[in-house]
């Protein structure tokens, strides 16, 4: 299958399984269960699910029993996409085209649908670890990953050293701090969590945990570029907005030139850790392109 | 020992225990390290891992190994009251006489302070049954109990619904929803997960749960009387808060006289539960007390 044909397909699985898992019956706080689910389906693009049901495949293991675990990395990046947005942090009235959840719902329902999700995104995990004993220790180690990453030690503490750096003067390491834990952490779980839950040996884990340095980081530099040099059209969003914000990027820091050359290493360099696999990598060679070799 | 000495015992073990969890070196997200402080150190009496170290040690299990669950259940009982104080839900500027989370590190910092705590709380949880593989499952179970008490079907959703209460009359179904979710679930979830983790047998589990049913409800009831008929010495706190916000209570929609019979009624079928253990049941009965026969 050609590889945007696979990347629908996952992505397929994943929203139905979103759907069925997601609460939806009529209760009497059923309006955070609406809350929950409009910022779940407001068009995200399904990566890090993605990843570590790839992941899972890689080591041989059904992606269909990851399923819990690929739609709780999902519940928890919504969340933080949720506080992110909030008045007292970003203050975005719009993300991806759709008012943000607290313009939708209101500032305390979007902290407390923020919150359902993230401790949700856990109950589903520890139900399905229940639900499969046998498997009790590779699955705990995995949920354990996407914790951390989660946590004051990954996501949240980017999220704190960035609000704190706002309207300052950013150097170069509070930048590598606020990318490798804002979104480096989850990305990198994300696939070390698939391979852990599938029992992967260590040289494997190795492997796959250097691809997703790599490309993590070269997903995010990218991101930065494009945010300058981007087709607006083929980007689906307005371009020039950090530099209208201010707001410290890679490209602001070291430069254009050095940014891309830097892209262009750490795609090389992604590549090479999983190239002695062959044919078996085929989809993370595929997904190292679609993540940084990209116009949109 | 006597009652008052063991719970201040117990408190003590909790506080090390949660000074010793908690992060605490220098680091650029050490700001949020402070925040989570904040509010643990702010005067807490610590009730819900007494009650699940007391489920342990009843179950013959040594309460020492229930400490990252017993600071677990704590971190989030304060992650719920650092965003239930916030602006967009109750506005408030005190608790226990300081100044709320975000009156002294900001909104932004506030939320993600409570983010971090409810996360941290499972990453402790996690490492420690990765540090204890042979009882993963029932370790596993009692998170679960816990996870599932803070979530969407419990202490979130109860307050999602408190939220939308707001300026409306309040019937007597959703005040029960109100105080068997937000508060009720969490306590009840304390004592279940003590004896869960050490492998209680199904008849014990189902006495300490209806007495934690009991009891728990009967602590929040007795909450609402107090606010009206408490003395504000020894209650340490304003009295008559609850009639000034035209909050709906117990005592508001059925009454005082019934408040008090109800929670009379509770008090002795919540020891009526446990009363075939005797001796060994001596500090639940204490705890009863202490919990529902008080003037403060």
């Amino acid at each position: 299958m050609e590889f945007q044909a696979i990347l629908k397909k996952k992505q397929q699985i994943i929203d139905e399984a979103l759907d069925r898992y997601l609460p939806k019956e009529k209760a009497l706080q059923n309006k955070v269960f609406d809350a929950m689910r409009y910022s779940v389906f407001a068009g995200g693009k399904r990566l890090r699910p993605i990843l570590m049901m790839a992941a899972c495949e890689f080591v041989n293991e059904e992606e269909e029993k990851i399923l819990p675990f690929a739609c709780g990395i999902e519940m928890i990046h919504t969340y933080s996409l949720i506080h992110d947005d909030l008045p007292a942090m970003d203050n975005d009235d719009y993300r991806r085209g759709k008012l943000t959840n607290h313009k939708v719902y209101g500032e305390g329902m979007a902290v407390l649908a923020g919150d359902g999700l993230l401790n949700y995104a856990y109950e589903l995990m520890m139900q399905s670890i229940l639900d499969h004993p046998h498997q009790c220790r590779n699955a705990t180690a995995a949920m354990y990953e996407i914790a951390k990453a989660a946590g004051v030690y990954g996501m949240i503490g980017g999220q704190v050293v960035d609000l704190n750096s706002e309207n300052t003067q950013v150097d170069s390491d509070t930048l590598d701090f606020i990318h490798n834990c804002k979104t480096g952490a989850l990305f990198i779980a994300a696939i070390r969590a698939g391979a852990i839950f599938s029992g992967a040996d260590p040289e494997t884990l190795k492997s796959l945990t250097s691809y997703a340095e790599n490309i993590g980081l070269g997903f995010q530099i990218t991101d930065d570029i494009l945010d300058i040099i981007g087709d607006e059209k083929k980007l689906g969003k307005k371009v020039g907005s950090d530099q209208e914000n201010q707001k410290a990027t890679y490209p602001s820091i070291h430069g254009l030139d050095y940014s891309v050359e830097r892209v262009n290493r750490l795609f090389q360099q992604g590549l090479a850790a999983i190239e002695h696999y062959g044919e078996k990598a085929q989809f993370f060679t595929d997904m190292a392109h679609y993540l940084v070799k990209r116009e949109y």
